[in-house]
């Protein structure tokens, strides 16, 4: 079964044999800086788990079965665990702590848009909530829904709804399946020269579905946009039937109901294709790393960069702190060590244009201040996506380790940054340990930014509780502040109280009213979003 | 009353003082080519019109006045004429026929969002129809409601709400009203040296509330795009309460709900503010006209323009038809007449930017078969407003004229252009006159483009009734050829049962859900889109 199984491992981040170990200098930073005093609750054995009985009886299994194909539906232990959750830190401690109360009851993995529609058919009938499950990267609790009023829930895995169907190359488009891996969707487009040019940190493991669901935004977002931004057209399936929207680039019918799909996070319906712009494939990429003076400075012209162009591919700011915890090795930094901020800019394209590109911002780089660092582009190039990984160590060492992010307009970033930092310092402070909190500017537009936050500290004797009353200040500050809850990570079941807050009780209730309509006996993803 | 009145002609287009008349030239070639033969329905004289007596009791007209203060309800036929329906041809065809009977039954002058969320709880409780009303320039009936199950309608003019209420240097956001007309919102911002960058045909007298409800689309889109696209936030008044949204630039909290007051048309609430992102005003500003061999060469063209760059800020090309008879005269086409395609291409920005992108774009051009026609940019930016003046004047010759639009991707043009053109002439054929049928793309995307299609012939006996039928037979060629019922004009009433159709069952049902919510009594707009 292991071309229907996430490759990821099931207690952490990504592909299990690229798992990291701690140096023992980095031990004993966590010693001395965070007062990491002793270890983590250690990784579950998959021998260990044992999750309670599915509860669907066998004469539903036997129907879901009729409708998938025999193979094809799994109540093992092995299947539901690999199913359970996704990869927040809270999720991952869950499971370190021994907490299987989420698992789903049974996998159910379909091959097409019509099966989809008679299991929500069957499932609404039964009321078994459904959980779509397809690259399972979700860090806000996405895959862990409630399940008020249901019997029973099946992760619906997306993993054989995995093909190109079609490429137009007179309108560059790509209509594609929910569960293409993005390497997968990459490899088959890059074969005809195309790219999607969407590259979020999950890249290697998350889902075309899952990108549109949570309204995905990847590291070269200056450059390619973002992946909602990206998709004109989608066919969902719903416990009603079938949706399919989109004919055009654009369109003034009305409003654009595509909208309401994308960012649902399966709780409207599962997007069983979707039609995506496509890129040429760039011949030339580059990436560079400079030092500007402070994050004031950086946040000034990279603000500057893509208001007034030129806008380059990719552009990131790390503030102070990230930069001298990342970056202080002198190989990497030079003789300025880690003083000052690390922007990342990358030019994607001809040869031509990336030269011209390039130079023309690092005119405007020098006028801010800015030293290139040679290294520093190549380095965050090659380690792009590999920053999860590092978290399943430090969680074993006995470090809580967790990321948070926003946007806000671009007069609201200072406050923000603030405002966040203050608050998860409070938090951790009160429960005995001093947090490090990293800050970058992850994505820019011209009206705003995404702060993206990473904090450490040690593990309290309580870790998710500790981790759950920081994420409240957090996101308590981030609402203070005018921030969105949440830029690109989603709402899942964690953003949920600040969500509802954010968005207004009218606002809320048209989206339950969609709800209502599409899925009326509301077994898609309980208890997630709405 | 004349600040608060659509400074439009209540019986044609535009402002009055430029309406214009038919040289001799033109009525022959009306005679000639099209088989004019009368005069159609004269314009009406307003002593002449006499609607039907207000519905409205004395007792509710109080309870109005009592909401927005003396002076701002009016039931005299004058204000109440003004606010009858748009700007389309058939509204104005219904008018010189006599047919009063969409005449709100009064006319509103709201000053706030706190008078507006008032206007509609009593309207709700007294279910009285609201048509919100901003610059009067619909083309599609949205302003010509239906009124099942109301007591009656008022007319909600919203030009009391005109103000600039904030800029954000930093952020490049504009705080405005929904009752500025584009003109005013331009003149503020030029004053700091800001534009919104968005010129619809109907800037002149367009509202910001419009643009937002209708997902409006200026001629610069290339360069600055959609209107919605620049909405970053707004605040909508319902029957329910108000309804705030938009917190960030983009965000992945959840189904963008923007987007469903984007393109409402004023059924599931009125805008009462929005925040929209400003652009730094060009220094410099460059039009040109180009002829390319053919309608297919210049296609291909601005498909490569838009998707391979360089991207000019005004991207346009007429077919041969159009080219033709817009520009057949020798004073602008040069010796070529008015053989070929005529593209125009603009660029804004500093003078250096406009210098650098207008020799890229002409290497493109000129290796296309593109050769420059020097007076036609000067000349597009001249009459960029005009075009519609003339159809009161062929109307009155006896002419029918009107304009339809639409937006597919690239791969469909070339069917999409035929299907409509074919539909035209055959659908107006059959009513004995032979058809003109121009053409242009009017807006570029990197996936499609919209087409923009004039047609003319001569008035039958039932100018009105003909016009229905070749508008049912446009229609339907457009969905056949998998086109957008609408690219920027809206839904109105006139789109509506093919905006039914294209939506399908399910998401109109979703949309619905939504009304119920916000608007349960459904006054808002009857008839209009849902």
């Amino acid at each position: 079964m292991s071309q229907r199984i996430s490759d990821m491992a099931w207690w952490g981040w990504g592909a299990p044999e690229r798992a990291q170990t701690l140096s023992p200098e980095m031990r004993g930073l966590l010693h001395d800086a965070l007062g990491v005093r002793a270890n983590g609750p250690a990784r579950p054995r998959l021998e260990d788990l044992h999750p309670p009985d599915s509860r669907l009886p066998a004469a539903l299994v036997e129907r879901l079965t009729g409708v998938v194909g025999p193979g094809h539906v799994s109540h093992e232990s092995e299947a539901r665990i690999r199913h359970l959750r996704g990869k927040s830190t809270p999720d991952l401690l869950a499971l370190r702590l021994g907490d299987l109360a989420d698992t789903p009851d049974a996998v159910v993995w379909p091959a097409s848009h019509e099966e989809i529609l008679e299991l929500l058919r069957v499932c609404s009938a039964e009321r078994i909530a459904v959980v779509p499950f397809g690259g399972g990267t979700s860090v806000v609790g996405g895959l862990a829904p409630g399940r008020a009023g249901c019997r029973g829930a099946v992760a619906l895995d997306l993993g054989r709804l995995n093909h190109l169907l079609e490429l137009d190359e007179i309108s560059r488009l790509a209509i594609l399946e929910p569960g293409l891996r993005g390497p997968e969707a990459e490899a088959q487009l890059a074969e005809r020269g195309y790219t999607l040019g969407h590259f979020p940190q999950s890249f290697e493991f998350a889902s075309i579905g899952g990108f549109a669901a949570t309204r995905s935004s990847g590291q070269a977002s200056a450059g390619y946009g973002r992946f909602d931004e990206c998709v004109v057209a989608l066919t969902a399936a719903t416990p009603r039937g079938t949706v399919e929207l989109g004919q055009a680039p654009k369109s003034a019918a009305g409003p654009d109901l595509r909208q309401l799909f994308l960012g649902s996070e399966g709780t409207l319906g599962v997007i069983t294709s979707l039609t995506a712009e496509v890129r040429l494939a760039p011949a030339d990429r580059r990436y560079e790393g400079w030092r500007v003076p402070d994050f004031g400075a950086g946040t000034g012209v990279v603000r500057r960069l893509i208001q007034d162009g030129p806008v380059p591919t990719v552009l990131r700011l790390s503030d102070e702190i990230e930069t001298a915890l990342n970056l202080a090795r002198p190989e990497t930094m030079g003789a300025g060590g880690g003083s000052g901020c690390l922007l990342i800019a990358g030019w994607e394209g001809s040869s031509d244009q990336v030269e011209a590109a390039a130079q023309a911002t690092h005119r405007i780089l020098r006028e801010a201040g800015g030293d290139p660092v040679d290294r520093a582009g190549p380095e965050w190039a090659a380690g792009r996506y590999a920053a999860p990984y590092l978290r399943d160590a430090l969680l074993d060492a006995g470090a809580l380790v967790e990321t948070l992010e926003t946007a806000c307009f671009w007069s609201r970033v200072p406050d923000l940054y603030e405002g966040v930092r203050q608050a998860l310092a409070r938090a951790l402070e009160g429960a005995g340990t001093p947090p490090v909190v990293l800050c970058h500017i992850s994505h820019v537009y011209r009206s705003g930014a995404s702060l993206y936050f990473t904090v450490a500290c040690a593990q309290a004797e309580d870790p998710l509780a500790q981790w759950r009353q920081a994420k409240a200040a957090a996101s308590d500050a981030i609402l203070a502040a005018g921030g969105s809850i949440t830029h690109h990570h989603g709402i899942g079941t964690e953003h949920r109280p600040w969500y509802h807050r954010q968005l207004g009780d009218l606002p809320l209730a048209a989206l339950r009213a969609v709800k209502r309509e599409l899925d009326p006996a509301g077994i898609l993803n309980p208890g997630v979003l709405v």
